[in-house]
Formats: structure tokens, sequence, C-alpha cells
């Protein structure tokens, strides 16, 4: 064992692996070296060359796998108050849209903000996951809509990594919306905008997977495919807004090309379902979208739950549908609107999310993966969906024990 | 003018009190003078021997009253977070009975607990209230539901003022349900316990308020009348959990009480909407405990605006139906579930949750108020509602400012 080695004692530890519920060990210890996990298991059977070492005292409380949100935009310009005060006083989609609202607005105020400004705002939103022990969170471009703002949006994304003890993974999504200059032409955006921007971003390094919005309100399966073919030129991951309003078969077209995950699909069918399973893809549901939208269709959990499909939880953290920036008050809504299991909110924050994201260092406590904790004052891990607007973080553990 | 005033300036403030939206008043000062509000306008309407004064820069920044929950059962032994899981693993409520679930698990669970650790446990949750800009709340007692309990649970209700700075309200709610040792003898509970323990509380002068559960599986409204006869016998003021489930006429009964409040009332009808009217008693809706119980009726807002019956909105703070402490969240579920506006939403957390529990001193921001704000780092009132799960507070000033 390395001499920088770490040891926590007195904790209980819901990793996430094995039969138990929870993955749950009690009376637990934690190694920490360099700053990977060393070991993990009973207090009781650590090795001689462990136990013989100072530990620190965790108190009893519990311990968990660093959280993460896997789906958000959390980078953008300006919010959208207003918009939702007006509808809130009986304004029509239709005044909303004639005074600037929509999803336009918010591409206005991405391209006309500054990269220091999309990261002051977007590092206040991270505190904010950051507080409830988020350790790896995911950020999409797609409010850009032309190459320049889709690249600024993902540098900044990189930058809220450089600035706080956090992982970013970016998703390039030019393919979010089609913007006013190119109303009506939506095949000339995909072809002169977000293919070419696509490759001038991952030129630059910035794209982890590539995402697309595949709905009648945005683009077809057809051309979503066009994106992805680029993607798989490229050698990047793909994963999918889909089946959110209704059903177009974006999740199977998705599937078919390996995706990570297909996200939001409260439309998703069985044939969807089956494609998502062969294929290995993590279905990434969205409560705080559903919860905004007052949608009422709900997504098939127990189709998934019966072919083995991995549900994942995200924020879908976004200035329209889903202002939500906390991954508690997700897995409290996943529970709530979507009667998940407490066990499945935390395996969706965790584990499974770890998987949407195609990473397979974080997401459990178990020997080698990254020490990214963490540490909760409570005695059960269903508290953690059960409350609803309360932090009970103790402390976050971002490589090393502090 | 006094020596040891404040003023503040470059600020935008929302009074909730005139004519403009929310009481805007832009580019105002404030002046606070021993714990009470000196001076409120425009900065330029300022008089000399004010604007002669050192100001404390607000940075532009939005002033609001501090915020009031004026419906918490704060005050409790436990949680049910095993109970949730149950529910969520298809658990029946014969099976969590069985299991010792229910309101009957934290009676159990608060009377066991000592003073000192019911206090450390409402003091976690006064700190995310607190943390929210919240200055004023109310906590109820009824989850000792025999003497010695009810009265332990409103001297700890108490002790939160004590300990935090923070005013609290008490409400004696000893007719909140049957305990076990006198099932299917509530008439005997009423007299028995539930008006000794009112007198009881009383003459240690841990009430500020009578509250009661008007329900069929609670009590009867001629059940709750009795009680409220002693507590008007004492001088002291009434308000009811009424309409929840069912519509029994409660609170048209409180009302004829002069209650304060009527809570829930998801099934009022216009009778019940026109006796509060005339009553002038405050809707205090709960949207917490409607969203965790996946109620579908909704209270008849549109009903108590033409009535202009003030509307309030409290968090219901419990560990059964509504494990919440977010007020702000509160707000959001105010506006998403009950489409309340955003600024029907700020006056229901501050003026009129301020006239849900009998104050009038504090709940706006008008000369001789008390100097009781919280200080948000945004530019409109409505982005109060529009985040879930984000707290924009800056400070909280209460009496003073630091
Ligand atoms: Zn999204
Ligand atoms: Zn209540």
């Amino acid at each position: 064992m390395p001499d920088a080695i770490q040891l926590m004692t007195n904790l209980t530890a819901a990793t996430l692996i094995g039969d138990a519920p929870y993955g749950l060990i009690e009376d637990a210890a934690i190694a920490v070296a360099d700053r990977r996990i060393a070991w993990v298991g009973k207090r009781s059977d650590l090795p001689q060359d462990l136990s013989a070492r100072d530990a620190v005292d965790m108190g009893g409380r519990l311990v968990t796998p660093g959280l993460i949100d896997c789906h958000t935009h959390l980078v953008h310009g300006g919010n959208r108050a207003v918009e939702f005060e007006m509808r809130l006083n009986g304004a029509s989609y239709e005044e909303i849209a004639r005074a600037g609202g929509g999803i336009v607005s918010t591409v206005r105020a991405t391209r006309e903000a500054s990269e220091d400004t999309l990261l002051r705002e977007a590092l206040r939103r991270a505190d904010a996951l950051i507080a409830e022990g988020v350790t790896t969170l995911e950020i999409k471009s797609g409010y850009g809509l032309d190459l320049e703002t889709e690249l600024r949006m993902l540098r900044v994304a990189r930058a809220v990594m450089a600035n706080r003890p956090v992982r970013v993974k970016t998703s390039f999504l030019g393919a979010h919306a089609v913007p006013a200059e190119y109303k009506g032409r939506d095949d000339a955006y995909i072809d002169e905008v977000c293919i070419p921007a696509l490759r001038a971003a991952h030129a630059e390094g910035l794209v982890d997977a590539v995402d697309g919005f595949c709905e009648g309100i945005a683009f077809s399966p057809a051309q979503i495919a066009r994106v992805f073919d680029m993607a798989q030129e490229l050698g990047l991951p793909v994963k999918l807004h889909a089946e959110q309003l209704s059903n177009l078969g974006g999740a199977a077209m998705a599937a078919g090309y390996g995706a990570l995950s297909a996200d939001h699909i409260e439309y998703l069918d069985e044939a969807g379902v089956a494609a998502m399973a062969k294929a290995g893809t993590v279905a990434v549901l969205l409560p705080g979208a559903f919860y905004t939208l007052h949608e009422t269709r709900m997504p098939p959990v127990q189709a998934l739950r019966d072919r083995q499909v991995p549900i994942a939880l995200a924020t879908d953290a976004n200035p329209g549908s889903s202002p939500l920036t906390s991954l508690l008050l997700t897995m409290n809504m996943g529970c709530t609107l979507f009667r998940l299991t407490p066990e499945e909110a935390l395996r969706g924050v965790t584990a499974n999310a770890a998987r949407a994201l195609g990473l397979s260092d974080v997401g459990t406590i178990a020997q080698a993966q990254r020490a990214e904790l963490a540490v909760w004052d409570i005695e059960h891990p269903a508290e953690l969906s059960y409350r609803i607007g309360f932090n009970p973080l103790h402390s976050r553990i971002f490589g090393e024990i502090a």
C-alpha cells in the first residue's frame, strides 16, 4: 500500500454494487490513495497494514458515491422568469413569442453574453449542484446555434471544470433547435451550421459526446442521423433527447448508433425499450421538465425495469422547461412523480448516471474507482429521496479526504 | 431621526404594499432604526437629514420582506423515510400500518424524544428555512397527543426562537389525531386530553393560536368547535386544517370563530369561500402536501381571488405528507401546481403569511414595520418563484444591518 493512503472508518457505505440493497456495508472502512479507492469493505475485514493506520472517524455517517448530474444545459445566457410570469398571468404562447420569449430568447441572450458572463452564471448553478454532493456533471451546448457561440458554450463548460473541483463531460447539442435565420430550412441548418460546428468543436477537443433533440418541434430522426453519422466518423459517442412529447422512434434510432442514453422518453414504446435494452442504452428520466410542463404521460418505468434498461435521473437544468439545480430534489421527483424507489433514484444519480456518460471509474464505491464521494448526515439512504428541499450533505470528497 | 440609524441604498425594494406590482420601488433607499424601518422610498426622495448619511451600498440587489412560513410541523421526532420507501416498493397502507408506520410512528418517536433531541432536529430544519431568508415561522404541536408531550413540543418551538435570529409563533394542535390509547373514543380524547393540555399550555404562555385537523380521518366540526370554544374563552385566535381531502364545512365553521386562516382547502366550496371572505380569514395553500400525496383536486384559487380572500403559501413541513423545508420551492410549487402568479406567491410568503399569523408588523416594507428583510442576488422578484432548487439569498436582515 502506498504511504499517502488515507483511511476512513465509522461509516455506512452505500456502494451501489453487490447484492445488498444500495450495496450497503454497515460499519465500513474506505481507504483512499492516489485519488482512487484503495480498499472498501467491512471494517472488521480490513487488512492488517490498513487497520493499523490512523483513521478519520466519519461519525457513523452515510457515504455514497459523489452524485452525477448526467443531463444539464447549465451554460446559457439570461433567464426566463418574465416569461414564466407572463404565462401565469394568462399570456398565450403567441403573446410570449411576440414578446421575444421561448428558446429564441435564450439563444439571443447566450449569443450576446461574453465568455466571462456565461462562466460566472454557470458557476452559480454548478455551485448549487456541488453543494449537494455532485462530483461529475454533464453540460450541453445548444443555445448558440451558430458555430461561434456553440464553441463558446463548450469552452465555458470546460472552464467550469477548471474553476471548481468537479468533473465536467460536454455534449455537443447543435441539433437542439432551428435558429430564426434558418427558419423553415432545417436541413440547411444541419448541413451548414450543425455539422461544421461539430467538426470545429471536436477539432478543439471540446466534445465528449454528441446529442440532439428529436421531436416534431425540433429535428426528425433522419436529420439527427446525419449528425450521428458525423459523430461516428469522429469517434464520438451519441445520446438523444427523444420521445418527450411524442413518439418518433428517436430512442430506437439512437440505440442503433449504440447511444449512451436516450433522455426524457415519456412516449417510449415497447419497441424502443427493446432497442435500448439490446444496445445497453441508459434511460435518463428528467422529472423536472415533466413537472414544469405539467406532463401527464409517464415514462415506461416498469417496461424499463422488466428489460433491465438502466435508469438514470438528471436535472435537465435549463432556463425554459426545467430551471432546476437540485439533484436531491430530482431524486424526490423521480420517486414522487415517476414512482421510482429510493434505491433506483440513488442508482440513477450515481452508477447509472456514470454509465449514461460513458464513465466506468465513478458512480460506485469499489476498489480502483475514483475517490469521489459524498458524506451525508443521515442514517438511511432512502432519506436522500424522502426529503424535499433539504440538503443533508456533510462533506464532499473529491480525490482526497480534506 | 435617532443617531443609530442605518441607511441602505442602491437597491430595488419589493415592498408588497401600494399599487405597483410587488409594491416595487426602483432605486430605493431603506433606513433602519431601533430594529424598525424608519424610512423607505425612492432614493431621490430621501429627506435631507438621511441623504447626508453614509449608506450601505446594496449593489442593485432586490430587497423583500423577510419570508414567513405560516404553517409548519417543524418540531417532531424521527422521520418517515423507511415508510416512504416501503410505499414505493409497493407496500399497502395496511402493511405500512402493521410495520408501525403512519402518524402513530411520529407520535411514538416524538413522545420518546428528549427536549434536546427535538430541539436539535428542529434547528436543522429551521436553519434550512432561515438560509432562504425566512425571518418568521409558525410551529405547531400535535405529535404528542398527551399533555406532557404537547407542552414539550411547544417549549421546543419557543426554544427555536431563543436559539436562532428568527421569530416563532406557536399553534396548539392537540386536535391533530386520536392517539392509539383513545382509539374509537374521539370525544373523550378532546375532553380528557386536548382541552386540558390547551389550558396547561396556555397557562405556561406557550400558545399563540389554536389549530385543529377537521377531516373524516381526524375530527368533526363539532369536536373542533369545542376546542375553539376553549380557545375563545382563553382569548386565543384559531386556525384550521380544513377541506384537504373532503368538504366538511370546516373552513366556514372556523370563519365563524373569526379564524386567522383555513389551511389546505382543496375541497373548499363557494359557501366556504364566502364565509372566509366575510371573516377576513386567510387561505393558506400547502402545495407540498398536494404534491406528495398526488392530489388532483385544486384549491379554488379563482374563487378566492374573486372574493379577495388573501392567499398565503406555506411548507406544511412535516414528516409524513410534506417533508418540505424550502419556502422558495413552495413558491414555485404554488405557481406550477396551483397556477398562482409569482406576485401572489411572494405575497403569500410575506404580507398574507403575516396576516395568517395575526401579525401586522412584518410582511411588508413600510415605515414602522420590523426591519426583517431578505436581500436577493436577482434582478426581478419573479425569479424567486421561477427557479427550482436554487437559493439566490444574498443576506438576511433581522432587526439590524450586519
Ligand atoms: Zn435537455
Ligand atoms: Zn399541517
